[in-house]
């Protein structure tokens, strides 16, 4: 099946923070692509995947990035579909840079930003399932499936403090 | 035509920040309502809101609220809707207590966060928008047609330097 | 004895910095109970448990969390008992987050917030224990032993420089 | 009846927000007194204050102030009565300087901080009222019907978008 | 006499401290253009201008951008031309954001950053001159006389204190 | 001789930092002692200690603290001696807490403020001696021998990159 | 009587915070000079006036500077006399800039720091003199008068809250 | 062939993060000169190093420093050369005191800044480079080239995720 989410990020180094996006689509069954595209390094390539993604059939774009964390933002100006944007933790100033440059896009472009670091990761993963939910009610049931389970994992914790 | 896109704010003073989404969805002529819901104030109510969401026709959620912004984040974890976060700017930390209370989310329940004040208003509109029109080729239509005006505007701008 | 504190964390792994807050309970021999109940993956059981509290005999809830940290305000916006926050260490942003999203309430619902990790978590036992002292001279005089103590391991201290 | 409540303040220019304190236990009929109390340019009187609160009948003190905010933190030191810290607004740095001064207590003495600024005045007051009412079932009735009352007003100000 | 020196910005908002480049460079007889160029709203006119710089005769580019600033990175991404990066005062959080989006670039591609708002708006003007004046003297004359002069005022406002 | 500096710190964890304001002074043969102070565990002690410092013959008083830190301003509002506040560096702050207790005090009682950490140990021995120094013409030439050295050191360094 | 302390300011705008501390040395009748320094724009002078302030009888200089704040430390590097920075309120950063540039100063050359502002205005007047006093028992009586009437006007300012 | 970049550094310990610099230097085969200066321990050999720089045919000076980094600025006050200011991290502030100090310079005297710690190392040759490379076709070709190696890099980084 095609995929339905392109999850990119800017430097290889950007992968285990990624990874926690993918295992989660993998774990819901959502069809995803992954690719590292560098907004700096290698603009032409963000550009055409950007303009090339919805007619490959994505549905979302997830794309993660740190320190002056272009990735996201340009992507969005270059494609209508919902970009996420992951701001993964910098080695400086701990993704606060990141996080800035991600969510406070100009009026006009909207970026989908999540939580720094790891937690973001895992939440773009579901996040972007949760779009694709909202059209797809056995993919939602697999959803509610999980946070069922984590509940579970919650209140069984409790006992063990 | 039931409400697509449902808009919450904390609190009345959060308005001029979320007309601004509502103008949006408004122009891309998406069916929407709007709700002052306070996650301290009335949270039974912000409950049941999250709750019947989904079953009412809603497909993305909106909410926006300043200081310790919890509305975002506890709606998301009552519904599993994409739910937009706008952070709206606070009288003292110009809202930068607003945008980590709402984007820095745990893993497992997240929230698209977008720019603090005004332009996050405007863009959570256009999110709402871009989410469904990833399955609604018209709405799609209108959505393009909006960044080829303000594009237009940009290049005219510049004429008057 | 039933318990008169409520210690609740949203994570088990808030329990480092949660138990120093049961230490000082156990010390100052104050009854209490604790639990884990997450604001974001448990949030019925938050209600329940906040909804709950003054009638099972609580007179101070301790409320922990990280990074958004809703748990401390939610729970205060659903029990006329004193609520105490303590932020504890986030990963990425070393509980900043977590200490703005507990103390910047709006007007209406207050958190009584202590200090970001390890001395927040004394500290919340230390002032819940002040908080019924107001009340029980016998444990005022247990806190004011404690008091004395610690005061003379400083002036003792002073001398191993 | 004798003052239960003691709100001091570092400087006449706290009053503004002080002030909100006292409006909320005067609405809760809970007896107060207030006094301008200067950790820097009174510290003997501010010592002997809080050296007397307990014998003189004060059950909760609420201490605002700004910048290099010391009197809610030394006044803590120095009676084992719960202490409310208010971070007042300061005029360089928002209240952030005030903030930190206030809540990163050492542990062994802990400030039970609110917001910043005005939300932060009117939570001190509903903070010593819960605090009071804890203990108080009349009381308690009072800040309940008050929570209604706001539950309410925003229930109505939604009519008004 | 052909451009230089490529003045850009993401938003006519930006002019009042873009203008303040295009002063300097006026004054220091440095032919320049200004445009405005939104890295958001118009992607394609960016990397068209970004590549061209070079072949139209550009020396160094000048790009000022406000809030997730992408504009200077991004045209550092296209052209082998020095890129001076000013970051605009922002709305929300007085151009700290602005400031992290533009300076923090990741190893490889570079952005000679100046200072927030109107200073860096000056500054960017000299700095451009600089570069320019280190492979011609007579240029090179009138950034001296230019301090000279500004050396002379400091010492006549002492003076008048 | 008698001691002319009073080293004081509020933990005895603040050791670490305030023996290289030790160190500086007894390289510079300025007589001082130590001693563990808490401004919140053993108020009555630091009050005492600023009251009689001046007759003890003590002309500078160095205060390190961390986190809330209110040792060198409350010392400061006991005495007329200069007090010099060093921010020890906080477990999760990183100092930046301790840095504006210390420093943002009110207009009235001022604090001499260091940097954060060891590099304001170091200074706050180096500052107490320029200002004793300045009416002690034998430690003032030692104070400049110990420049002299260390300006040597740096120009030796560069042979070594 | 030839000046004791220095004052200088890095601009003509640091004006209104500088005259601050010259109305304090009047006051305490402190013979001081004042002048305009800029280390950016006039280097030379400012070590010029830097290497000959013990010379000329100076005890103490107050530097006052915003932004990127070099007057100080600059300075401090130049005299062993000892130098009070002054963080004078910066346009975008409300003073953060100023505050660390003048306070992070390495081991090694000491910058005794005050508040951002007004109240560091203030303050650097008054530590000078408390500098001075340590060794003019009749100006520490006048810092002492001054101090016990600003305490006489908080006891009165308490009267009409 | 005499050196056309001055790399220096306030100490020694910044060396990590300067031979960055040097590196890319080295690679792109221009020629460079480098050297401990510091602001505060050798401020004269600093003056003399920025006076004598251009005479000594540099076109480009790269100066690195940490804390309160007075470097770049002072350097950029004493020549017409072009400065490029590295911030060095620093122990406590993790060098966002080092970029404020550098970057927030005031009009009339810029300092080219780039991102703090390692990325800022290679990115401040690479932008002497591109200075350079402006009127160098050979050395602007080997920046190219370096260009395309890195992109190249990142496409086969994408194969291994």
């Amino acid at each position: 099946m095609s995929a339905k989410v392109g999850v990119i990020m800017g430097s290889k180094s950007d992968w285990d923070t990624m990874k926690l996006a993918c295992d989660v689509l993998e774990e819901l069954q959502v069809p995803y692509e992954k690719k590292v595209v560098s907004a700096h390094r290698t603009p032409d390539l963000m550009f055409e995947y950007a303009e090339t993604a919805a007619e490959r059939g994505l549905k979302v774009i997830i794309a993660g990035a740190g320190g002056a964390a272009h990735l996201p933002g340009m992507v969005a100006a270059k494609t209508l579909l919902p970009v996420i944007g992951v701001p993964v933790k910098s080695s400086n100033l701990n993704g606060l840079d990141s996080l800035l440059s991600i969510v406070q896009m100009p009026g006009g472009i909207p970026v989908a930003t999540v939580a720094i670091g790891n937690a973001g990761g895992t939440n773009a993963g579901l996040l972007a399932a949760q779009m694709l939910g909202a059209f797809d009610p056995e993919l939602l049931a697999r959803v509610e499936a999980r946070r069922a389970r984590i509940q579970q994992e919650v209140l069984e914790s409790s006992e063990t403090l």
